[in-house]
């Protein structure tokens, strides 16, 4: 995958190496290359923004620096062999960011990152894009972050680049349920103990009570994301005596 | 405020001074403490991670370091006169971070953010934390990204940060709606026009214009928006009005 990223800020993007998206670089299943569409200004003082038309507060990027830079990338990576792909814009009008979008990402051959900054950017820079995408209900300074956020979720999906170690079926997402409590050594940590059954032995037991406390913290932190599940019948079961439990104890 | 991080990638955080923490960090309205916590780790070979008690793929964070790490940087912070404050743990069982909850954090003198890696952390290390914040439904590999996030969305709420040019009234969830298209110059680039209206130099008139692109963009892409906005009598008017024109051209 060739992912493609323009900012004002390309010194930003140090981190990534530090990150899964290290190992996805070592393996060759992905190249970044970040672009400073500051250098595709055509303003003699290298400018890239301008007061909005209709006044008010604020600066705005420009659509010049951003469509000459895209052009340039695209070029670029065209003769790289690498295909159009997904022009990706953070904002907060966008569709959330999920695990689903980042597997859809992951299939792709080439994405490009723009990355807005300043008051906001010229409406016509939309029309180079062709997904607008929000990380949340939150105000931050740049796309710088949340570029990076996508690029770091996307690349432990590249294959190869998790070992087991860290793919393990436990993630939360992956099986739609919260995760379950887990506990390393030591089994007394300042009085603070294991609970018995994980030291018990009896695999069978232990599978049944991971599941058991991930559909209990679901139910109890994100009941949502059970209505976007297919429950077996066992898990209904499980989940029906969990909440006959809940009760039991609110009384 | 103070911010303490514990991470084992304290390297990460460089780019936070290249954003607008870094302007709050000059004005002295800000200060962060990266933490490596593997120092704090009794291990004779600085390992902070173990496997899980009842088996399973993946290594945990273990306690230890962490608490340590947090009496540690505790101590510390109590000697320069701050107080406890929240301790912050982000996982996808958590709280959605919101710009609410960057204000509510942003009125804090002290916050520490503790960054989980690997597969996941021993569950007694919660009973540290005061917020378990969620970024999103979907996975990272460490709590590095989701802190700078919350970081930089705090930083810019903090007194005398941002400059006037930035803190428009326009910007998103400022107000509840989605921001209206903004444009700035060139008014004809390469064949896409700025509307007509904004360069009219009729105030009223924009103004009016921008707060029915702000309704109609929050209506058409996040109507959810609305329903927690009190809407005064011109906007429900102007919110009607859309909705027939909307209707009038499915027609």
């Amino acid at each position: 995958m060739r992912i493609d990223v323009l900012s004002l800020f390309p010194e930003m993007f140090g981190p990534l190496h530090d990150s899964i998206v290290g190992k996805a670089l070592d393996r060759d299943e992905l190249e970044v290359e970040v672009t400073d569409f500051r250098q595709y200004s055509t303003d003699k003082h290298g400018n890239v923004d301008d007061y909005p038309f209709g006044g008010g507060a604020g600066m705005l990027l420009q659509a010049q620096p951003i469509f000459d830079a895209m052009a340039a990338t695209q070029k670029n990576a065209q003769e790289s062999g690498h295909d159009k792909g997904r022009v990706i814009l953070t904002d907060p009008a966008g569709v959330p960011f999920t695990q689903k979008v980042a597997e859809n990402f992951a299939h792709e051959d080439h994405l490009t990152f723009i990355c807005g900054h300043y008051e906001g950017y010229d409406e016509r820079i939309r029309s180079l894009v062709t997904d607008e995408v929000s990380m949340g209900d939150y105000v931050l300074t740049g796309g710088e972050l949340p570029a990076m956020v996508m690029i770091d979720a996307v690349s432990r999906l590249l294959p190869g680049v998790l070992g087991n170690e860290e793919s393990a079926p436990g993630d939360s997402f992956s099986t739609g349920l919260l995760e379950y409590p887990q506990y390393t050594r030591p089994a007394d940590f300042r009085g603070m103990k294991v609970p018995d059954i994980l030291i018990s032995g009896n695999h069978q037991k232990i599978d049944e009570w991971r599941e058991i406390q991930s559909l209990k913290r679901t139910l109890l932190r994100r009941p949502d994301l059970l209505d976007q599940l297919k429950l077996t019948g066992d898990q209904k079961r499980k989940l029906s005596d969990i909440k006959i439990d809940l009760e039991d104890n609110q009384q």
